[in-house]
């Protein structure tokens, strides 16, 4: 059984991503494994933006990425990359934050003619950190609806390809949690 | 004669992108043009990572880049890319916010190992913007000194090379702004 | 007016990339640049791949290039980047081949997903050899037909799109072809 | 104990990447792995640029691809990227030829500031076919020598760097194997 941080990149408080997010560690804890949020967009901004490791919200993120054996990496895709906001983030953990654990990376974006930002933006960085980053999934935005009270809800086909994903994650998880161990 | 807007992504108080950035503005004023500088570490962290452009502080950064004829920008480079507090600034723009006008990058970076940042990273977040890219210049950090009291120098070598690459730029603006006129 | 080389990385007989490639070059000719072209495929395939520049056709090729004002580089999109074709032509050239030279890039695709390889894959390569990329267009497939004889037609909506950004790209080309001069 | 494809794409007669592979192989003998061998170069020109798979030694080479359990893919960087030699081999393959294989990429280089381009280039299209890209590894080509003979030696500390990473991903595959048995 893995720890596992579902991680959301996304600055809008009705967010496609973190419905995406919140799925998947749904999907995790089916899985057995345990899971752990954390909303980027609720850190303190000054303190993220000034990359103070010092402050108390920025360095208990900063713990929660240490203490986790693999994350979920959730990110908007905006102008041909991920999201400033989860950029910031990266830049203030240690150079090798993510040294052989395996990541999950998620994207939403308003076209599919971004899908290729996952592999040639976002896993570079991912990498540079260490991790050993899975196959990634993107979700259109039209596959999530928002309800009038910001609600979002992902349309049934793009549910089942998300389970999927996440179960495949879910069990490349244990061994390698073993292997770890 | 452009107005260049000289803006720097670094979010450190002592900064070698924005000793670049500044020595960069005095070539290019020498040229015979206008410059404009912007510190993205000096706007307001809350509305800068919400994206609030009704902040008076971001509304008038999102202005000063409508209203130039041409960019330098300047990042530190983290993580083998751009700095997240720069993606950030480029989130909230306009899709087309750099149609068509020349844009200069320019990266400082403790490896010479990440050089290839500038065009595989933040080249194509700044084409996708629709600018016109012209070659970037990336300086070791080791090139830039760092005095006690915070003050940032170019070594001799590496300000002639900037002089340099300022100048091509500087007489590349010249005819594509009056192309544009 | 410019001398431009029409250059096209496509492998297959019956090309969409080459169909992309003699359209731009007859748009171009409107607008009174002289073209030549330049089908990669027809290079013999040993001194190609072993990159023997004295090899007569090879070495005409590489000719070719130096005597271009500009060029528009056409390729398909495969595994996410563009033909091993084009790259291997581009591998032999010397490394500054191309600079100061403005590219169109052009590429065709099975699927709109793969847009960004334009901009994370291709562009990075032609400006490591010193070009001016402009901001170049993606084909998807379907939008360019195949007669059983293997002829290939461009859609009216995309050759119209086609015809605008190579006409951009002409009235581009004046201005540095005289400051060139 | 798995089956390891070692495969070297550069074109090179008296190559640095391919003294690389070889190293890499013995390693993984060592470690109790099978290994073979394919050097892109030896392969018939003609039809590798054509794809042409019903060639019997380029169909030797994709069944060599289909039985790996894993593989080690070396290149030299041409150009910011990796080699059109590979690109041409790889551009064959079927889509997902690579899915859930383990893949170690390695690079040599002529100058370190090239190092990125494993991250930025070479792991998005081997990501594109499908492939759990583990931590690549550059090696400068000053770290190689060349005896006259065309003989090639890597020094001592970039030997035993390269033993500790092949050794890394022959522990890495242990337990992939088993558990896709």
């Amino acid at each position: 059984m893995a720890t596992v941080l579902a991680l959301s990149g996304s600055p809008s408080p009705t967010s496609r991503t973190t419905c995406l997010i919140e799925r998947t560690a749904t999907d995790l804890r089916a899985h057995g494994h345990h899971t752990r949020t954390l909303a980027l967009r609720e850190l303190p901004a000054a303190p993220l933006l000034a990359a103070d490791t010092k402050d108390p919200a920025i360095a208990r993120a900063v713990r929660l990425v240490a203490e986790a054996d693999a994350l979920v990496i959730g990110t908007p895709l905006y102008k041909a990359a991920y999201s400033g906001l989860l950029k910031t983030f990266l830049d203030l953990l240690p150079q090798h934050a993510l040294t052989g654990r395996p990541v999950l990376p998620l994207a939403t974006g308003g076209t599919p003619a971004h899908v290729l930002a996952i592999d040639y933006a976002l896993r570079p960085v991912l990498t540079s950190l260490g991790a050993q980053v899975a196959q990634g999934w993107f979700v259109w935005d039209q596959h999530v609806a928002t309800a009038p009270d910001g609600t979002t809800t992902l349309d049934a086909a793009t549910g089942h390809a998300l389970d999927r994903i996440t179960g495949q994650f879910a069990e490349h998880l244990a061994p390698s949690t073993l292997a770890a161990a």
